[in-house]
């Protein structure tokens, strides 16, 4: 496996991401090593990490999991603790987990002190592909998705697929999510190798994926234009996790399976404006549920729904933009959307 | 007046600030602009700035004035009402107020949508010669100072000293602390001049002592070595600040008294440690104690500002390490000082 280079640091897989960890450690001369897991990274994945890495943990800081528990609450939690245990700048944090810990992780290191040194180290298919590549960190606030962040790259991102075995199927599924979208976005005969697969966890697509979205980063890192595309199924998914999240009655859903639905909506409105065939919106919503059951929504979700979007981060002016396709491996972004679109989009999901 | 040229903003002061601000906010296309104030500079501020600002703000955002509500949970109402408000990532926040103000709007600025553009409008002289320059962004985590921030520039820093009018003496001369500063770091010239005045607001010298700080970050923005020297007198003087702050039956001591005891202590230091002239030591504490009353330190009270030490933020390893003189005007940085000498410090203080 080789490593992607990416800006200001690298991505590395398996035997190649071992050497760097310890090299770069060795290198350094950190002040304290701190490592964040979280309940389920502490039992599942630090028994691994301890095979991989030879160099000492000054202290173990541990989270809870899940997006309920990426708030600033917790990380004020992170940083009493990196303060009560004597962090100071020189210090580094090593985030051992899914997306929720390593943006959470990355927003604290990139803020504690002014700013120390961090490593991610994903454990989730969807952090791999996707949260932990790129710079983008931080919390949400109340039920909008990370409302509070920076942009800032860690030291390196270390990739070992073996992390995956310990990873239920509902969560593989949603990170093969954002694998799709590499495909809709950049890269369609990618996108027709993925629709066929049964294996998510290849290792060479994790990589074309991981190489997918550091092409776009690399050209755009603070997302003044092409990065938007990588956005594709967020505007329309983002709302609908977040009402999900927000009410208790219902199912909450996975990253992946809210932007799934988006992806569909939204590839509903690339047909509707801007010309995907037919033939490819109907190959998306298909094998999109090929993977993802399909999920009920009431008119009254779908109104609440629709009220959370004008909140989107990426709105601006009040105006809701979409990135569309033109056709599978052709985003176009900064789409406005005409409102009643969307009603039509949710009944084309649901038929 | 001229203004004064720094990384990726600009300072400037009274006719070209007014100047400055309009044809900026006139040339963006902002989607909202908020003003966030405290209950001082919304009585004694907002006034005088709706003089000077054409441009429409929509919303003013109030938080409570004080070192005390430098913290997170401050940071999260601000943030709450940004959101709850229509902010996106296009809006502009001004900050109106002193450097807490300052120092926690650039903070929620910086952090909010991963970051809006932002305006500094200093309000107390503190602000105007220090804490509004140079990009430092934070609050407080517990009685830590600045445990938690970001370093990111404004759009602009806009010096009125009209302000200063309102300030009560006792702020004036806390700004003045690290006016007198700048001279000792820098330019002796300067520290004689400042050393004679009676009147602490005179805008040459204010422009005199934002330049000397922007030459310093220019060259260093991210303070990897000479932008210490800012910290001359801040090592010990910190510690002093937030025992007084924590310690309820002391009286709080202003930023720059606690700073100006500071710069008595570590020219002791410099004294023993670096060469600087008995005479040159005699005269910064005469000066300084001109200008601030002593105050009384029991051996509990040292014993526990000793204990603060090692938190403070630019500790690195354990050790704590010094910015010193080795003549009027002429700094030094990470210089290690033996324990033992603390102690003899204040005695040389207290004598």
């Amino acid at each position: 496996m080789d490593s992607v280079k990416s800006q200001s640091y690298e991505v590395h897989i398996n035997e190649l991401a071992k050497a760097a960890l310890n090299q770069h450690v060795a290198n350094r001369t950190y002040s304290k090593i701190f490592l964040l897991v979280d309940e389920n990274t502490k039992k599942y994945c630090l028994p691994v990490l301890k095979e991989i890495f030879d160099g000492p943990v000054d202290s173990i800081l541990e989270i809870q999991s899940g997006e309920e528990n990426k708030h600033i609450q917790t990380c004020l939690q992170i940083w009493e603790d990196l303060s009560n245990l004597d962090g100071d700048r020189k210090s580094l944090l090593i985030n051992l987990g899914g997306g929720v810990l390593t943006d959470m992780g990355g927003f604290v290191a990139s803020t504690f002190k002014r700013g120390i040194d961090f490593i991610n180290i994903p454990t989730t298919l969807l952090a791999m592909v996707d949260a932990s590549i790129g710079g983008k960190t931080g919390v949400d606030l109340g039920s909008l998705k990370n409302q509070i962040g920076v942009i800032n790259q860690p030291q390196m991102v270390l990739i070992f697929p073996e992390f995956l075995k310990t990873l239920d199927p509902r969560q593989i599924k949603s990170g093969y999510a954002e694998m799709l979208k590499h495909g809709l976005i950049q890269d369609e005969v990618y996108w027709q190798d993925l629709i066929k697969k049964s294996n998510f966890t290849d290792a060479s697509c994790i990589q074309r994926s991981i190489a997918i979205k550091n092409e776009v980063v690399l050209q755009d890192p603070t997302e003044q234009g092409l990065r938007k595309i990588l956005n594709f199924g967020h505007t329309l998914g983002h709302a609908i996790e977040s009402y999900c999240l927000e009410n208790h009655d219902r199912k909450t859903l996975l990253h992946g399976e809210a932007i799934a639905i988006g992806m569909i909506l939204e590839g509903y409105l690339s047909h509707e404006l801007r010309g995907l065939s037919k033939l490819s919106l109907d190959e998306i919503k298909k094998s999109f549920l090929r993977f993802f059951d399909k999920v009920d929504f009431t008119d009254e979700d779908i109104d609440s729904i629709l009220q959370l979007l004008k909140y989107d981060k990426k709105n601006s002016h009040g105006n809701v933009n979409f990135v569309l396709l033109q056709a599978i491996g052709e985003a176009v972004i900064d789409i406005e959307v005409p409102e009643e679109l969307f009603q039509k989009a949710f009944a084309y999901y649901k038929e």
